[in-house]
């Protein structure tokens, strides 16, 4: 139970070593590179990812940023050529890799959808989400054991998604790891509320760092039930908007003809606020996949609350890292072809890094494993509230508990997530298929169509599968989708 | 949390007086009253009916009974005018009414249909279940205060569904309630499992008496981990069975066109014992409604796994009172128009007031506030585990908890159940729609369409929803469902 | 959670096998014996012992019952070689042994005693009681191993002492244990009430088996909250007994001078019923150990209480296995130097396995690891409650908690032996320090003192302590009372 | 479960409203206007005492404090007639009183030493600690119910000791109170790591701001499981300190006769740290109540681990608030016959407060009602951790759990006080008695010498007890010591 701190040593800002694995990622890569030449820490950051090549642009990138102007600190980067290589030693490490190419996440949306399964994202719960915890969480076991041995005090970035399953997996294989998950939809949140303070507060010059919240629950299903404008309770704003015309908008499909796959107008989150009087805390697309009533009327039905669906053109298109078009065009921005503004990101990785070596409190939410601070969720279950750094230190922040339907709501999504995990710990197909199977999603299935569901999904998917038993399974063997060999 | 008998008296085997509330009925009363007439108790029996005429005929056989052969015991019979008179001093008072009439459970099968949830029975859960209880809780909160004031230390056998939801409100109105939820769900089990010791473990004269299970859940939703015929374990022939042909047999409307409403061909027990490792123990017909999963398909999905839905208008003929035909014709039996024998119910009642009155142990399955015979599940809610009885006393046996999977659906209902209790306490119809919004059958609607379904139920059924606070009601004036006055 | 039993055979009743661990005893197994041949079991009992001698002795004395008069049953007995012979496919395992000398338990006494702590028995908590864990707990580990390899199934009945400490090793080595705690103490409750049901109640014949209790607690330190001779409340009368002169006695040194060391005035019972509103139900010599208040003025103290403190020399002539004498001489009874009559003794053994093999239900309370039966206590702690035993089966029965201050007692002690149980897996000495320094007898010394007196007990019995880590002990090294080689 | 903020405003720092109770003390008041005075934050303070001339002097004081050098805020001050003004519309109520006469605190330490107790401090915990509470809970009561109705969204910053006690009461009295229970012994804690840092450590300008801890428990019995200074882990540097000399010192009587009483050589700490692996933050003075071994052997026992008692006559002395001479003389600093100068207190309020009403967030130790962030503990106890406050929002830190024998050790604690709590709501002194013998201090005396010590202690100090039903208590008839009128 105690968990006492025995070595690990105070980041020194003058000389930080950053591992990043998924180093050649085109997006976060370039705005990490940014982010870290306009901070107060220096030090070196070793790019490692599966194609090497990405990291070395993304490496020569970040050396090229530091003779720009504005960049004000000190730092060099180098492409790693093993993952132990990069982590060794490391004072910090950020995990983001997307390692499965896009036609999986194509079929985690269209399989699911032929069996009547609408969901919106399918990458984080339902039966796409699993799909995806169970092709990612054992490469993130292989990579906390890398930890374990390389870099056992290193504070942990996670950003990897599905981040609960994900985070989950990291402090199921090594548990004193130092890890956090971290997501953007609280973040979300709070510059949403920024904006009603300036729209309806008169706060004129309120952002996103003048909003706090109480958030709890579980990433992509969080929810707020205090939320403070620079002290100025919002509460009393937020349940007019909810209960006047803000809150009561419908949108058909031509409405959102035009709109962005990520465009987000609240409809599911002032029915859910107006519902159960506690406001949800992260995109709509996202909260439809746990609140699964949205999804039960198809794309009618998720349209008229103004979600859309991501297609899987969209995703075949934006998920294959060798061809997407990106903002981030290192290319062109170190051959002069585009030019090149140092900005900074909207991510709190910095902040964190900053007070963690520094002094100082910051407070952010993150996904951290539950000693108390959700009181109405098991232990060890990954949950996101806030928390607050300090020098050497990351404290979850106790959040309290939930109205009772909304606890049930969360707690059923804790029991797939935990019986996956469990089950990937020795590759156990059939008994990860049994948090499948209770699955909020999957449960409008017959118990059948469930299984034939699962078997076509491992089936197409299977080469990204070889950590589970694949072979010793009933799931598979009495299903006529798949064909064991 | 102790629970000390300060002034609870011992029951006289030779002086028992039994108040039976609902014993106008047809069928209950006069099996009761010839188990009664076998047993090794005397007293009397004061029968109280909104019916009273029903009662006064039932009074009338029970005296009459006392003059046949085999009538051992001394019983008289008298129709109470009041519930009060009723109960004052009773030992033993015996819960079994059915006053809503049959259009209302017709309602609970034939509204939801149309929305798509196609429940077998509708009768303990899912929307007909939960608009039952709402009929059904506010009536026996009346008669736990009742008790509360004129037999505090009676013994309370109370039959009447929803079993949890009811027994729930009699403690919940009077926590020192001594009242016990009776089903033969369980019993219903224990007699197939009997079968199959004769059948298959030529145990040739095994019967229900001699299997002991170890069972936990809520009513119409346990499970059994243990099984035993005399001692001898019956799980490996309970696994043979289920791999091979008697657990793999499909059904389809035809096959099932002569059957009664009834028939139970255990594919749905064996689905879920494949499925979850633990075997359930109550009759197909209801596990659909709490495992979700059989209903989604509709008629044929039901078909397939050998169950039938209850027809409306099977309910419509069998559940008015005035008008089913019964094999109990007490009127014909008196007159001599029948043949009368008297004959030993397969109830326990008899077993349980016995013991209570007499020496020795008797095992029998119960529904109790949780003490912690279910590990899993919270405290308060009513579980169904084995309970021993003995002189005075009652107690639950301590039956441990789940494989996760199946404690999270167990706590899914719990949940619905604990928030619609909690709602009818002050008849705050909002909160119990929380209740009916999560429940697992109506999560397949879009919530606006859930709240038209509830509108939609709780205005056909308004007259018998008095203790409800339907004026101030969010859900009923938002919904085009309902036209309030 | 589930514990779902996949293979244990029934046990034929005319066909059982008994292990007798600790075969040689001169009380109990001559007792079990005479039991065994009024049963109406069948088989035959390996005795085995480290004085093999003894178990032969016995194995001569048990076959020569058989052609007593009065021995109805078939039994044959032998003395096995060896641990592993004797267990070998047995249905039943005793464990009854006290192998480490009466010198051993002169110093539990005798020691503590020159610190100031008066303990009354030192046997079972306390630092006496938890040498005597230390040295046995070591040797259970043993037996339980030897169990799960030999006779996995069997039932496992452990009488040795410290019940609490030692049953929770069994479970501890070996956790599919099927192992019960047995203890007359509650027992001696039980024939108590009936003592006042006959002298207070009228109820002339009433004996042990007619009085029920609800109880709870862990072993030597159980409370009744309920309690009953034939279904009739015994609480008015246990109160008005506590509040009049029976529970106002007060005794003087001389008044006990005669007195057994056994004595028992149920003084500390009554004025614990007066404080707390429970009934403790265990001897008030084991009591006092537990509720240590009484144990604080010295001999004067207790005695004030009329409780004796077991004398070292008593317990050096008694507790010697080779030199006691005894009332059950089967030399004597052999030789026909003393005339032998069969008695039964007052043991559950025979009750329990005749249900287990037979049929029907008995409750009597058991030492069980905590699935819920006691809700105030941390689950897998070995608690005491009524279980029901049935064909196969044993269950605990639900007993709900404690008031307050009573909980904060009984769960002290919990702490304590969880804390020696866990230290005693890897034989860590200093974490067993830990429990004895929390102990509450412990507690009115100094640490160092507390220190000193652990390493000299230590030091005084480390042959019988092999299993632990002397070498590295940072106590031991740390305290002047101990010669460290 | 959840506790949605609904109605309360955000502080304006230019415009707050402070109510002083207790506000003529000599000490703390003359603190406060002078950390006011050089604070971030203008408003006016009302300072309302029973003794209204020195809450009037204290305002004189604080409106000449607004004129001298150094004042830059601008705060008014006026003594309230009433509870009622003093807390009507209040942003802040701070709560500091002590009225119960000096004598009181006298016989709370020397009644129990009669009975050989011999507490360090005896005022927050052992007799003298209860008795304090039970003389002051009823007080706390009425302040809650005052604030409830005058001023229901103010922060109120209790400093009244017991604060566990206290600071409980308030909240079961109007649970929704935004009360802090505040202490400086934490604070103690990281000021001497801090001298460690620098001396040890190198780190030449550390203070107690640089170093964090994390920190758990109940007040006057904290526990440290992390410490950092600037994020360097301090925990090595600890270890060897304990190991060394410095953990290692013995002290006599004449060490310590030229002493302060609240002289603290940590060797009650070292020893405890040295035992448990977990580092007590707490005085020694204090340590000793709630980890009773040192106080076994009297006055000696004490002394060799350098703690004084506090003497009654010290006592008599310093807490008679008529008579003792300060530091803090208004007066004299007013009249120009001592030098004034505006200095710094070390109280974290004025930092408290101005995040309350500002940006920024702020951690420091805090006792607030358990929500989790002490896993081991029961919901709802007062206990102690960091937390964080932010602009109109405070929130407790996750801290964990402790080791298994001091998890042990704070629960017995907090048995105590939540009995004693619970008594309190209606007054009933034997509920409260029961509260009192399971204290670990009293555990020394036998029941009846607990009882005769309890009933001495409340004749002696029974006009501040008038809230509590002395005349229908059982324990007080019971007394020889008590002569009930």
């Amino acid at each position: 139970m105690v968990h006492a701190t025995a070595s690990s040593e105070a980041i020194d800002p003058d000389d930080v070593t950053v591992a990043y694995v998924g180093g050649g990622s085109r997006q976060w890569a370039p705005n990490l590179i940014q982010d870290l030449a306009q901070s107060g820490l220096d030090g070196r950051v070793r790019l490692y990812d599966e194609y090497e090549e990405s990291a070395k642009r993304n490496a020569r990138f970040g050396n090229w940023v530091q003779s720009r102007e504005g960049a004000v600190a000190d730092w060099t980067y180098e492409a790693a050529e093993s993952l132990a290589g990069a982590l060794a030693g490391a004072d910090i490490v950020v995990l983001s890799t997307q390692y499965d190419p896009a036609e999986t996440f194509v079929h985690d949306l269209d399989v699911p959808r032929r069996y009547g399964i609408y969901g919106a994202v399918s990458a984080t719960i339902g039966p796409g989400g699993i799909m995806r915890a169970m092709r990612t969480v054992p490469l993130y076991r292989e990579f906390a054991a890398a930890i374990a041995e390389r870099c056992p005090d290193a504070w942990v970035f996670n950003y990897t998604n599905p981040v609960h399953f994900v985070t989950r997996a990291l402090y199921d294989e090594y548990p004193d790891i130092n890890a956090l998950g971290l997501c953007h939809e609280v973040l979300g949140t709070r510059h949403r509320l920024a904006r009603y303070a300036r729209e309806h507060l008169g706060m004129a010059d309120a952002t996103r760092e003048d909003v706090s919240v109480n958030v709890k629950g579980i990433n992509h299903f969080t929810w707020v039930d205090e939320a403070r404008c620079k002290g100025v309770d919002l509460w009393p704003t937020l349940e007019e908007l909810r209960d006047g015309e803000e809150g009561h908008q419908e949108f058909t499909a031509s409405d959102l003809a035009d709109e962005s796959v990520f465009v987000d107008n609240w409809q599911v989150t002032w029915e859910l606020f107006r519902q159960f009087g506690i406001l949800p805390a992260a995109g709509d697309r996202h909260l439809v996949e746990y609140a699964t009533w949205f999804i039960q009327d198809g794309k009618e039905g998720l349209n008229r609350w103004g979600v859309k669906r991501t297609g899987s053109d969209y995703r075949a298109k934006h998920w294959t890292p060798a061809e997407s078009e990106q903002t981030t065009d290192v290319d062109a921005w170190m051959a002069g072809d585009r030019e090149f503004e140092l900005t900074e990101s909207n991510e709190v990785f910095v902040d964190i890094a900053e007070t963690l070596a520094g002094d100082g409190s910051y407070v952010t939410n993150l996904n951290l494993p539950n000693v108390g601070q959700v009181s109405d969720l098991q232990d060890d279950a990954i949950v996101e509230t806030n928390a607050v750094v300090r020098a050497g230190e990351v404290k979850p922040v106790a959040a309290g508990g939930f109205p009772r339907p909304v606890r049930a709501l969360v707690r059923g999504h804790v029991e797939t997530i935990e019986t996956v995990i469990e089950a990937s710990a020795d590759g156990d197909l059939d008994a990860a298929f049994e948090g499948f199977l209770i699955d909020q999603q999957v449960r409008t299935l017959q118990t059948e169509a469930a299984r034939e569901l699962f078997a076509e999904l491992v089936d197409i998917q299977r080469e990204y599968l070889e950590s589970w038993d694949l072979e010793e399974s009933t799931v598979l063997a009495g299903s006529s989708a798949c064909s064991v060999d």
